[in-house]
């Protein structure tokens, strides 16, 4: 078979892979919706929850397309080459069209998972009351039309992108257009998230002292809403973002190798295609079998996707000419590590281990050592993370060098692509726990009975065992993702160079004073980034306080629970989702314009600096945040449940506020690090020609 | 005038220098023991304090002779080359003799600044009861001779270790030493001053609801006692430690460039020279004029010291013949980049400014929202200083880059000069602080009335003020000096690389994954230091509370405050010296571990990646912990000055929350974190030659 013949195959393997993912997704979602709903409180507070989640996307869609029409114009005018430099104005185009194709398709995906997502979760809450398999496939397949949505469309839009235009540098326009969505779903769902949160318990539990999900307060639909678009919504852009950046920067490698044969760019597609299928597989063998879990069910499925992942990717190997067994193992290492870091995130998170509970003896001592302790553990626990990422990059590397140098990088991005090739599974799991959460919700208002609580509690738990693992894996193919961006932007760059008749960049040395530049600066931008974002959850929810208290001081009957009275929940999502995106504006903008200015400055050169220093700081306190913020939140429910004085007690009472301050920083700022490091490495590659031409130091 | 006539001339000027700071030291230390004190409480107490800093001392410093008994082990068999490879033994023996005089030269300057401060601190407290001005002085002369001792110390050691064995790897065997000590002063003396600090109040003001500084409570001393071991030894000796470290490198850079003549190394020596000088000339002219405030008092003599050390320097740059006006450049840039970052970070923690009395506001809605913000604007704060030491490092290199590119690897070594050149007056600012400190708390026990404790309360808050600027000043100066030793690094591992015949390293790629690799282990080091860090000071203050609550229950009468009874005060200091100890032990050697394993794995290019990730996650945690344990107390402060609802509101007891998480943020940890680095950068230059022969990747 010849190389276009391969091509051929593997685009076809690639668009079929997508049709059987859609189909399935599909039959999943038409499935759920068979599932009876028939308590009316839950049928009406469920729908609720849906047009609040509308709401939300609608504004934050109208305001993505607003920044993207205003981005539309730089790319046009610069992009890949500035227009008057006399280069192709229809690559221009073309890249402005797979921007927006980018964006749409990125947005398309977190508007199937809203949509099933907010058509599970009452259903799950009535499964529950019947038995816990029912409810906890519910729960599952929900999750698992997100997950399937998400990889099914980034693979169709990264390979029609490249099989339209034929350019991988278009494709970066495509990487950018997601990256840019996810920007907004990411970080602005998780303003919106712990806006609403964080102000239902404000002026719920410790102002009138009512329960979590009484209706009587104003912020309670938001509040699951906020689930919905910051845990399914948000969480999905981002997956889709790192899944097309680390599919998109293999393939810019991959191309500089693919001289002679298309074979690694074959690869690449060939084995994300393969990590659909067994994904698939993964999901279609998800339940809870006599004497299982639900955790245990989530983790078995997960096992099952990346054993078929290992087979399959080793079959393909084998058989087809120009597949290296080398690229193979750094695919392996990539997922085997992602396990690892995974089950080392675990350890520090769970509630059954020891460090959760050292943080809960803490708390006796008063809130400020429950913060002191917190931070000390998310510290440390950021070190397996660290070492896991820079061994399966160092490992990656020197497996794949006696091919050459170029292949050693190729084989770090094919490390990400391994470890992100089970992201449908993970994505499943992940949009799991949101579900349950709101079923269990939904169970207390529809006064379902304590069983059913009790119930969705189980499923609930299991949701939250599992986010810790998948939210290490997310880091840490993040983590590997812009190792290879990096790779990408240094392709770009030399391309730039080259054109320019300058002396093409053969690395990025830390003793080259430019290079150090960039990376302090770029060293401090997540730091910064990631403080604009709580501090935007700190003030917007101000706004909400004061206008949940004024419908306690305007709405009559309300405080009292008066029957027939409701709060105004509109105005609270309303405040949530505007100042949500109001506040996000400025943290992106923020790292945006740093990269200019340093690439103004110091030029190609010290924007690789200014990558790297970026990276390095932005995954240490993208792990520190997340598994402090979720040690934390079950430190309190460890407490919660009878331990180290209960419910009441002056420790619990402590590890409330470490809860509060961990929301913010595993819901809003941790996660959204990721985004903010994808986003600024393609605005660096795109560019590169730029800076080429214009800079200070360059 | 020939070469060696030259270095003639400057070791002269350096000894001569050294000569005047020590004979201005010892005149000042007998004028403040000329100053009375008739007081007897205060005699007491001071005599208390006095002694249990010297039970720390000795503790501290049996256990720094078993560590640097061991460490000699080590460092005769294998530095600077192993004993076995046929290298030259006797300068193994050199090495040995140069790292046991970096620590005990740098204990003189501790114990020095120990003997003088809890001497000074009584006749602070009884001046303050006559007028300001001589409070004033005491209490800045007193620091004054630490500052002095410190610098001239370091100037002698190190200019006489080069004098005597006339090569410049043996005198990073003096940084070593220094740095060693640094290790065990600033870490060891963090613990146990936040350790003394949180057992007080915990037991104190929130069980039994004494004021803080009440004689029952038996860690009153060890409090008063962490003030002087913390901050005048601790930062002494941490700034001991810089100073060698940044003269050192540039020294090793030097001598590379030195082919022909001796003039860079000459330079260093002179511009260190003509620091001290402008010191003692700052020191001199330092009083409260008519009109001024203690704070004005402080500044104005900072400055006159920059001027006259750029004048001075400009003078011999223009005299003496291959002094370069370029170099000059780049250490004045040092120098004044030194000083804007002291004045953002002032903005970041001064009470008088708008961050602070946000927090402090913040607080009202409770303790989560004090520490969120406070997290936030921590973050925020890293930025101008991380930019201001890559400016200052880029306009340094570029400014010398003329020269040649060694040249301007030199020019960043020297802006770290230029920065430190004007560290005695940095010591003497920042010593005083402690003073009227415990001055304040002497004034309180010895029942001086209200208008004498108002006085030592203004000359606090002066303290305060300024401690926020040094504090920046020291760290921007870390940060350049690091990179310098990053530069030595680079020198001492082609030295040993050109020894056994292999490539020499040009650079450290950050494309190369040998460099990512240890660059993103490097990174996580300083988080995980301090966490452990911050774990110690909370086991420490278990063990002393629960001393605490030994002795009242088993002493009769303390709790009731009868006449005579007096508590075990020692018990108290005791605990917090040996615990401190012991919970540095595993911190320390865990940094260094990692160092080793790093080399041993990824060999000499590895290192480099890891001091570079080392020395940027660690400026950034290192400014992030003291901007905000700064900001945090000021806001603390801020509140109890009446704003807020003042002391006993809500928003008080969430600042104080804010307020414990801070301490050993900003004691502890933060400046914690330069020695670390320090301690790393010296363990990878002396290791290089090991590193270079066994390596797996290297």
């Amino acid at each position: 078979m010849d190389t276009n013949g391969v091509m051929t195959v593997v685009y076809c393997i690639s668009f079929f892979s997508v049709a059987i993912a859609i189909v399935f997704a599909v039959y999943l979602h038409l499935w759920v919706k068979r599932q009876p709903v028939k308590n009316q409180t839950i049928r009406d507070v469920s729908g609720l929850i849906k047009a609040g989640a509308n709401t939300f996307m609608r504004k934050e869609y109208k305001m993505l397309a607003l920044f993207a029409a205003a981005a539309s114009v730089l790319l046009f005018l610069f992009l890949p080459s500035p227009v008057w430099s006399g280069g192709d104005i229809t690559k221009n185009l073309c890249m402005l069209i797979a921007y927006w194709a980018g964006t749409v398709f990125s947005a398309i995906a977190g508007k199937m998972g809203i949509i099933v997502a907010t058509s599970s979760n009452g259903r799950c809450a009535e499964a529950a009351s019947k038995d816990i398999k029912s409810a906890f496939l519910i729960g599952f397949r929900g999750g698992a039309v997100m997950g399937l949505a998400v990889v099914g469309i980034s693979l169709f839009g990264v390979a029609g992108i490249l099989l339209l235009f034929g350019d991988t540098t278009i494709s970066l326009g495509f990487s950018f257009g997601a990256s840019s969505l996810a920007l907004f779903a990411k970080a602005g769902g998780g303003i919106f998230t712990k806006t609403a949160d964080v102000s239902a318990d404000l002026t719920g539990k410790v102002e009138l002292g009512i329960p979590e999900d009484d209706p009587r307060n104003p912020a309670v639909i938001a509040d699951n809403v906020g689930d919905n678009v910051g845990d399914v919504a948000g969480m999905g852009a981002d997956l889709f973002d790192s899944n097309v950046a680390a599919m998109t920067s293999a393939l810019v490698i991959a191309n500089t190798l693919d001289v002679a044969t298309h074979a690694n760019t074959a690869m690449v597609f060939m084995y994300a295609a393969l990590g659909l299928i067994a994904s698939i597989i993964g999901i279609a063998t998800a339940k809870i079998g006599p004497g299982s879990t639900p955790t245990r069910a989530l983790n078995s499925s997960t096992y099952v996707t990346s054993a078929v992942f290992l087979v399959l990717t080793a079959l393909c190997t084998a058989i087809i000419p120009g597949f290296s067994w080398q690229i193979w193992g750094a695919s392996t290492v990539g997922l085997l590590v992602g396990v690892l870091i995974g089950i080392t995130t675990d350890y520090f998170t769970d509630v059954s281990k020891s460090i959760v509970k050292k943080v809960a003896h803490a708390s006796r001592s008063g809130s400020a050592f429950t913060v002191l302790s917190g931070v000390s553990y998310g510290f440390i626990s950021a070190l397996p993370a660290m070492i896991g990422i820079a061994v399966s990059a160092l490992a990656a590397y020197k497996i794949c060098e006696p091919m050459g140098t170029e292949y050693a990088l190729f084989g770090i991005a094919m490390a990400a692509v391994g470890m992100l090739s089970i992201v449908g599974m993970i994505i499943s799991n992940d949009a799991y726990g949101p579900i349950v959460d709101n079923a269990r919700g939904l169970a207390e208002m529809g006064e379902l009975g304590e069983e059913t609580i009790r119930v969705a509690d189980e499923l609930d738990s299991a949701g939250n065992t599992v986010k810790a693992v998948t939210k290490g894996f997310a880091i840490g193919a993040a983590g590997l993702t812009v190792i290879s961006l990096l790779g990408a932007y240094m392709s770009e760059a030399n391309a730039a160079l080259e054109a320019a008749g300058k002396a093409l960049i053969t690395g990025f040395d830390l003793m080259d004073p430019v290079v150090f530049f960039g990376m302090l600066i770029g060293a401090a931008i997540p730091a910064v980034f990631s403080a604009m974002l709580i501090l935007g959850v700190d003030k917007n929810a101000q706004r909400m306080v004061a206008e949940i208290h004024r419908q306690f001081r305007e709405i009559r009957g309300l405080r009292e629970g008066k029957p027939g009275v409701k709060p105004e929940y509109d105005r609270c999502i309303e405040i949530a989702t505007s100042g949500a995106l109001r506040e996000l504006i400025p943290a992106g903008l923020m790292a945006i314009i740093a990269t200019l200015v340093v690439g103004f400055i110091g030029g190609p050169r010290a924007i690789g600096g200014f990558l790297m220093g970026n990276i390095v700081s932005g995954l240490l306190l993208s792990l520190f945040m997340s598994n402090a913020g979720g040690l934390w939140d079950n430190a309190k429910k460890y407490i919660e449940a009878g331990n180290e004085g209960g419910k009441g007690s002056e420790a619990h009472k402590a590890a409330v506020v470490g809860d509060t301050v961990g929301d913010p920083f595993k819901d809003t700022a941790g996660p959204s690090i990721n985004t903010q490091i994808t986003v600024v490495s393609l605005v660096a590659s795109l560019m590169s020609a730029i800076f080429v031409a214009f800079s200070f130091f360059g």
